[in-house]
């Protein structure tokens, strides 16, 4: 069969290290070719060119079949680097430009990773849960602006934007998802009694395409009371469905308590398939530790099997994450391996 | 001297109950004496006459020199009690109109009190910090709105509003209790890499008004990071400033990092005493567990202490808080005490 064609951005920091391993644990894995294009996006591209994201390279990148993306940013606080450039420029013009709309990250406690929560918490039952964060909407749309800026009399705005269409079907996806698993159990996130005007329509809709899924169990809790569940009852979650920002909040605390973002893997998916989606781990570019092969490429092989999962091979994306399972497993407490060598530890286990 | 007026709001479900231990404790430990009149708000009197805060009660509480607030809310899913009415029309528009704008949220894990954090991350250092979170701007101005609500074209929105006279003020009051604490450091939370309008406001006015005050360490850490060492390492905290939905979000996971939200005190200060400021637990009204003396009324009375050292009374707030430490230390694990007799073991230590 034709290869399978893959837009490969390494980015920053250690992004380029952990994208490597990724590719190589992807190529023993897959049991289809791939055909790999860089494309040197951020930080260092935009400090030596004053490019983000040229709409030619935008207009290849969107031929592939799908996106690897590694983690893009510079150093923090670096002067030439306003706030904001890569991620709303780079990041999030990608999600929102291949319609991401289900920015999917799954949470796991896997044997071997240490959580920050005592045992009388893990001891509720396994942490094994999903969040379908929105990726097109919410406050991450750049709607708002600023008046008479550096003044006393400044006013700043961000508006949270929510459409029926936007929120209709992510929660459609989060749905169908919650069915295909055992415990067929969805959990809407938001801040109703505050953000009332967001919180109606999506409280709404998760009440109507619910009613289409009598087998699925639903939940309500706010934001806020997330977090407590989140550090005290985390098994309690199977399948959350959440705004832009809730899901950004969220999914950093779930990647922290199920062993840190070393290990958290995600997805920007369009699962309607109008343009490729992208798999990314969901830590950062981590510059201080960038070069040295100290950085964990976990969350990018487990990034890769979503990847793989997305193009259909499930069996190889579960071979993935049994190969990650039996590594993590082994790793001895206290010593630490070279990013390739988790990269290659992995590979010879497939 | 003349006796300190309070008002006094119940409010609904547990409520009414912790109200009770926190004024029967405030009584043994006040050098002042109290006049309270008690303002029956809340679920139940919306419920019996739709009225939510008239006009003419909110400017004889205003009259007062502070507010206890118990909690406010009804049973969940109650039809007849439209999402955010309470919230909107009661507690927020008490915080907006007396221009409660230091949302001041103590953080501690109390000896005796039982943290879902494991061992190795409690041994980092003790959590002691304060979140300073900014009360009458941000999400929760309740601008914004929606457009052909109930059809596939709905779009709702909820704007944001940040001010450089409302940053400012908090961003202040916060540098001048970091610099009164030990440690004398000071943590930024927000999202300037995605909201970079509101973030650049704050980013702005946290730098400027920290020109002044060599003497605080400040950093500055994304909300979702935050929520990362929160739960790997809380012990780095100090005081964080941060908007009002970004401290609504951090405060609940600190309350349940230090025990749970039975022991979160909170202030809604007015620091220019320009109105009446306003204290209450973090906790909700729980309707489930309502009436039956099994709420803790812990937090309540560590709101009735920073109360007290609101009014100036900093000796007989440490003098509560030193008997709720001495109260918590004793608790014998998996026994539980009656509401009252909470309250009343702590009076007794007083
Ligand atoms: C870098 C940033 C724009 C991004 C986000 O907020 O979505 C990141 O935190 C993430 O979760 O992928
Ligand atoms: C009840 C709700 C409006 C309130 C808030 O969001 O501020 C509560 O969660 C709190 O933290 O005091």
């Amino acid at each position: 069969s034709a290869p399978v064609t893959l837009a490969v951005i390494p980015g920053d920091g250690i992004g380029p290290e952990v994208t490597a391993e990724a590719l190589k644990v992807l190529e023993v894995a897959s049991p289809v070719t791939f055909e790999s294009t860089r494309y040197d996006l951020g930080a260092e591209r935009y400090l030596a060119t004053g490019e983000v994201l040229p709409d030619s390279v935008l207009a290849e990148i969107r031929e592939h079949d799908a996106i690897l993306l590694g983690a893009v940013g510079g150093k923090p606080n670096d002067p030439n680097l306003p706030p904001g450039i890569l991620e709303r420029g780079l990041l999030l013009r990608l999600r929102f430009e291949l319609d991401h709309y289900v920015n999917l990250r799954p949470s796991r406690l896997f044997p071997g990773s240490v959580s920050p929560l005592a045992e009388h918490v893990l001891e509720r039952g396994d942490i094994d849960f999903v969040v379908v964060r929105e990726g097109t909407e919410g406050p991450y749309t750049g709607n708002g602006g600023a008046l008479r800026v550096g003044t006393p009399a400044e006013i700043a705005t961000e508006v949270s934007v929510n459409t029926a269409y936007g929120v209709e079907r992510v929660i459609r996806d989060a749905y169908a998802r919650a069915e295909k698993r055992p415990r067929k159990k969805l959990t809407l996130v938001h801040k109703t009694n505050v953000l009332t005007n967001a919180g109606s329509l999506w409280w709404r809709l998760f009440e109507q395409v619910g009613a289409e899924h009598p087998d699925v169990t639903t939940d309500y809790i706010h934001i806020d009371a997330a977090m407590i569940f989140m550090a005290t009852d985390p098994a309690r979650f199977d399948v959350i469905v959440t705004d832009n920002l809730f899901g950004d909040i969220v999914t950093d605390l779930a990647a922290a308590i199920t062993g840190g973002i070393g290990l958290a893997a995600s997805g920007n998916v369009n699962p309607d398939r109008t343009a490729p989606s992208m798999f990314e781990p969901v830590h950062g570019s981590a510059p201080d530790i960038a070069g040295q092969e100290k950085a964990d490429p976990t969350a990018a092989i487990l990034s890769g099997a979503l990847l793989l999962d997305h193009l259909g091979h499930a069996d190889a994306a579960a071979a993935i994450e049994a190969a990650v399972l039996a590594d993590l497993a082994e790793r001895a407490p206290g010593t630490s391996r070279r990013t390739s060598e988790v990269g290659d530890a992995i590979a010879a286990r497939l």
